[in-house]
This record gives C-alpha cells, structure tokens and sequence, in this order.
C-alpha cells in the first residue's frame, strides 16, 4: 500500500531481520500507522483481532509468527503448539493453514540454527510468491475487463470487502484486475459495498481514491438495485477458502450479490491465488464459518438531532455476526488465478482436476 | 409504541384539535422524544428528514399536513400547491399520495369551515383506518407462522427494515403477524436486519425489546448465510408500493433477501394494507426510486484502539444511497394484506383483479 507516496508491503521483515511490521488496520482509515510484531502470540492476536486481515496476509503473517516461535525456542519443540496455537486465530481463510504448513515443512527440512534462516527464507518467499501471483493474476482478469470496454464510457465493476494491497502482502486479489486496468488506461469504475460489520468498503475506497481510481461507496444492501438497474457490467469479488467443487467461501454478503449477479445475468467473478483452494473439502456445506463478537453489530453509530455523534449499545437484544458466506459454484462464471481463469461452472464441477489442468 | 409503559399512537392529534404529535425517529434509539409539527411545511420536513418514516406513518403525517394548510387558508386557494408540496416530499411509497388524495377529496365534497372538519375527519379515519388494517392483516398473517409451529422450536422470522408501530400509526405491517403470533402464545424469534444506511433495524429491536419478543440483530449481509443454513422458516417484509404485477418496492436490500429466500426455498411474504398497492403502475420497473443524501453512506463510523468513538468522512470518495429496490413478483410467495393473504405467483400474475377478487 502507498503511505505518503513511497510504496510499502503490508507485511515487511524490520531491519532486525526477525520481526515483522504491518500496517494496523484497526486504525484505518483514521489514521495510517504500522505495528512492529514480535512474536507468535503477537502475530496471533494480530490475526485474530483483525489489526491484520485479508486471506493471503493472513497466511503471510502467521508464516512470521512461526518463524518468530522457531527463533525464540530453536529445539523445534514448541513448533507444534505454535503451529496449532496460530492456526487457531481464525478459522476460515484457508491460507493460514497452507502457508504455516509450508513454514513448518521447510524448518523440518533442515537441522539446527539453519532451521530458523529455512523458515524465515520460506516465509519470504510466501511473500514475493504472493506480488507475483497478484501481478499475475491481476493480467489475467484485466483481460477479461478489457473485453467489456464499449466507447469511452467506463466499465462498471461492483465488488466487496477489501481485497486490494492491505489485504494481501501487496497490489491485491479482486482489486489486481482493477489496479491493472485502471494503469493501462482502460477507464474502470468501482462499486465499492462497504461491507459491515466491519466496514472494508472504508479500507478499499482509502486505496482506491490513493491509486486515484474511480469509485463509489455503497450499503451493502445497495448492490441488487444497481445490478437490477444495468450500472454494473461485471462483478469480481476475492476468497478465504474454494472448495472442491468451486464453491467460494467469501466475506459475508458475497452470496447475496452472487445470487443478485446471476438473477441478472451479469458475470461474477472469484480472483484469488492457488492457496486458497482447499482440496481437503468437498464442498461449501463442509466450511467452518467463523462467528465473530457480538459487539461488532449490538453498536448503533449516529448522530442525534443536534449533530452530536452518538453509539448506543441494544442492550435488550442479540447479535450474530458470522463472518462469512458460501457462495455456491453455480453463481459463479469464473476464478480469476495466478495461472489464468477458470471459466464455466461445468469445468468446475470436475473438482480439483478443473484448477490441476492450469 | 410503548413510552414509558402506557401505549400511544406513533401520531396522534395535539389536544389543540389541530396540531400533531409524532415520535422523533431521529432520537432513537438514544431517546424516545415527540415533536409537534404545526403546519404542513413542517410535515413536509418531518417526512423528508426522516423524523417520521414508514409508508402508511408517511401516509397520515402528509394527510394531518394537509389538514393544517387548510386550516391557515380555508379559502381553499393553496390547497393544491400544498398538496403538491407534501407529495414531493418523499418519492416511492405511494402511502403518500393516496392519503393525501383522500383529503383532498374530502375536502372538495363539502364548502367553507365545513371543508377542515372534513380534512380532519379523514385525516383521522386514515389513521384509525391503518390501526384497523394492522390488527386484520396481523390476524391473517399469525395463521401463516401458526401453520409453520414444529413441537416447541420457535418459528424464526427474518424480517428488514422497521414495519412496526413506529412505521405505522399503531401495530405494524411485516411486525403485526409476529405480534400478534407472540400474544397469542407462539413461540418466535425474529431475525432483525440492521438496514443500513439508516439503521431502521434498530428501531425494529428496540420496538421488539419493548414487547418481550425474542430477537437478533444481523448486519445485512449476513441474511444468506442465515437462509443457507436453515435458521430461516419464514421472511415477512412491508412495501412502499406494490405494482399492478405484483413487483414489490421495498427498503434497498429487500431484493437481496428475496433472492436469497427463494434460492433456499424459504416463504418469503409481503405485508400491507390496500393503501400501498398501486394499480396506476403496472411493474416495478416504473416506480421512482429515492435517492438519498451521500452523506448518510460517506461517514464510517467506529471505534479507534483506545476505544475513542471516531467517525470519518471518505472525501475522496464518491457515494451512491438508493433507498428502495424492487423485489420481482416470482421472488414473493404471498401478500398478507388486511382483507386475507394472496398467495402464490400465479395469482398475482394476473395482476390488479388479484386484489380486487379478496
């Protein structure tokens, strides 16, 4: 992400060579500001908390988390317990588990202090792995943008959640294409749905209106209308978690829009990189969704009649707040990834072999 | 709505004989507040600020309007401007025009002072009228969450936006079947989509907390994971207009719901009084949709780390805040209206003859 015009990762080693610094977005966007993180639980509460999310950041930070748990006990025996103690920090994003994996594989690989340079060489490498295959990724979907030029008027893209540079270690899934399209001087246009509870719509207008690409903010509940009303020409939304079969486990309201999208025949599609396809599950039913706190939804923000902002806390109700959706295979008309797109629901129902073939 | 234990009417005439009482939404949640509108310029503002909402509140609100106009001018000169004023103040639920039409009429029908006793008298038969109208269409709508009791499991109702007595002039539209479901000793839950922009959801858990019925607050987004999973039995929305076909304009995000519904096969049913039918447009693609102020969409609203309550304009940003969409007649599975419940597409399809048949 760019922070007073010099362009940063999200995620990036400190001169120290062992700890990590990440943008805080629990900050954004009042403020820009990073945090040093410097051990696993750190790294841990950093996940879980959300200072830091998106799927492939995820992966990328809990990587650093184990390199730092390796660092502080070289004897590998607490390996296991941090590896379970980091996978635990949320449940959904597949990612975590494919990139502490390969950390854990690569020290395994090798014996004693060479352990830890094996692990932190593996976690950067998730890291430059990931640019690459956003840049990659991002040239793929641009074309399809590219095909939905007509005249001088802008193409129309809704999308949802954040799933640009602060999502990833850097340039983005959903939002790469978009970046992408919007540098090669294609005039691209964004719905930006601001994705409550926790508001990442506020995080991809903060990058957007910094990459200078135009973009509108909406409420969630405002895609349907504008898909109704022919104002969007293609959707493209990022992933935590495909299935087998293509299913999509995404940021909660991901299916609405899909279901919106098809009702009228306007393309949906999935970008995300290899590593968060999970193999292990068949389909979208068999996807743990996370529930997060209550208090992200119980607070009514406003402002009273003398323009005072005011939260109140519904103390009398409930709240559910589960995180995210499964958006059925038959939504979706492709999947944007880093070695090309998969198109056409009937080449995803053959399951693994569909992406295997790329 | 309840105040402080004894139950008023969300309008009700000031002991003066001619000015009004209504509740200010604005304060609420954070304080249940009255404010009296004393000409028909302030019920103008009153309905377009939205100090009072909901199709037939909007509906009675612009009739006591009118009342007051004729009361500063029997002469009977400005009526028709001041008609025009009120009818311009919000676009889409045709509660507005049809209640307004109705003292217009009762005016012309008779001459002189006569004329504002007559406004007065229709302007209160509406409201009685829309009481009336509640407690029948709650009636036939508690047989359908009746029909949907499995041994003591409560029937879970997802329900959007407020319909309750805060958007009517007493008991509610999509709110009155659950009411009334829940005095009579039924058990049901009730699903409470926070409704952003404006957050009617909380106005609909607050109005629920006050009659002890067993509710949780969802954002948005989260209405299909819910359907997905079978936490749903039935939805039960209010309209702003109903078209000839059956379209229905409801609050943005309805759509999204319906589709969601229909892709689960979940019954997804629409409450309203006769009033907010309207035979003059044949479907949904006709009705204006109002659009509202950017500001209600460019301030995000949260907490920072030190727990400070912050709020953000997105300046760079753009905002788009439709607030209807039209949900399409084959998404509805009935109509729960005061005078029975028209049920199935097949019926509706053939258009105004399924309302006047009932």
């Amino acid at each position: 992400m760019r922070i007073t015009g010099s362009h940063h990762r999200s995620i990036s080693l400190c001169e120290n060579g062992w700890s990590v610094r990440i943008v805080d977005q629990r900050q954004l966007p009042w403020k820009v500001e990073t945090v040093e993180l410097t051990s696993a639980p750190m790294a841990r509460q950093a996940i879980q908390e959300m200072w830091t999310r998106g799927a492939p950041l995820i992966g990328a930070t809990a990587a650093y988390g184990l390199c730092m748990a390796l660092r502080e006990d070289p004897s590998y025996r607490s390996l296991e317990e941090n590896y379970a103690m980091l996978l635990a920090a949320r449940p959904t994003a597949v990612n975590l588990r494919w990139a502490l994996t390969r950390v854990r594989e690569a020290a395994a690989s090798t014996h004693g202090q060479a352990r830890i340079a094996a692990a932190y060489a593996c976690a950067a490498a998730i890291c430059d792995e990931d640019v690459e295959n956003n840049r990659a990724l991002g040239e793929h979907g641009l074309k399809l943008i590219a095909g939905l030029v007509r005249g001088t008027a802008p193409v129309n893209v809704l999308t949802h959640c954040n799933t640009g540079s602060l999502a990833t270690v850097d340039i983005g899934t959903a939002l790469a294409p978009i970046y992408q399209a919007h540098r090669s001087g294609i005039a691209v246009h964004v719905w930006v749905s601001e994705t409550r509870p926790r508001n990442q719509g506020a995080l991809t207008a903060y990058e957007l209106a910094s990459e200078g690409v135009p973009h509108t903010v909406i409420a969630d509940d405002a895609a349907g209308l504008l898909l109704q009303r022919a104002k969007v020409d293609l959707c493209i939304v990022g992933a935590d978690r495909v299935a087998r079969n293509g299913d999509v486990c995404n940021k909660i309201g991901t299916y609405l829009k899909a279901l919106a999208a098809h009702d009228n025949q306007i393309p949906f599609y999935v970008a995300l990189p290899f590593s968060t396809f999970d193999s292990t599950v068949a389909s979208g039913a068999e996807i743990v969704i996370e529930e997060r706190a209550a208090d992200e939804v119980i607070w009514i923000h406003g402002r009273t009649v003398s323009g005072d902002i005011m939260r109140v806390k519904l103390t009398e109700s409930q709240a559910a707040n589960p995180a995210f959706d499964i958006t059925p295979a038959r939504l979706i008309g492709g999947y944007i990834t880093e070695k090309g797109v998969v198109t056409g629901i009937d080449t995803m129902a053959t399951g693994v072999s569909a992406f295997g073939s790329l």
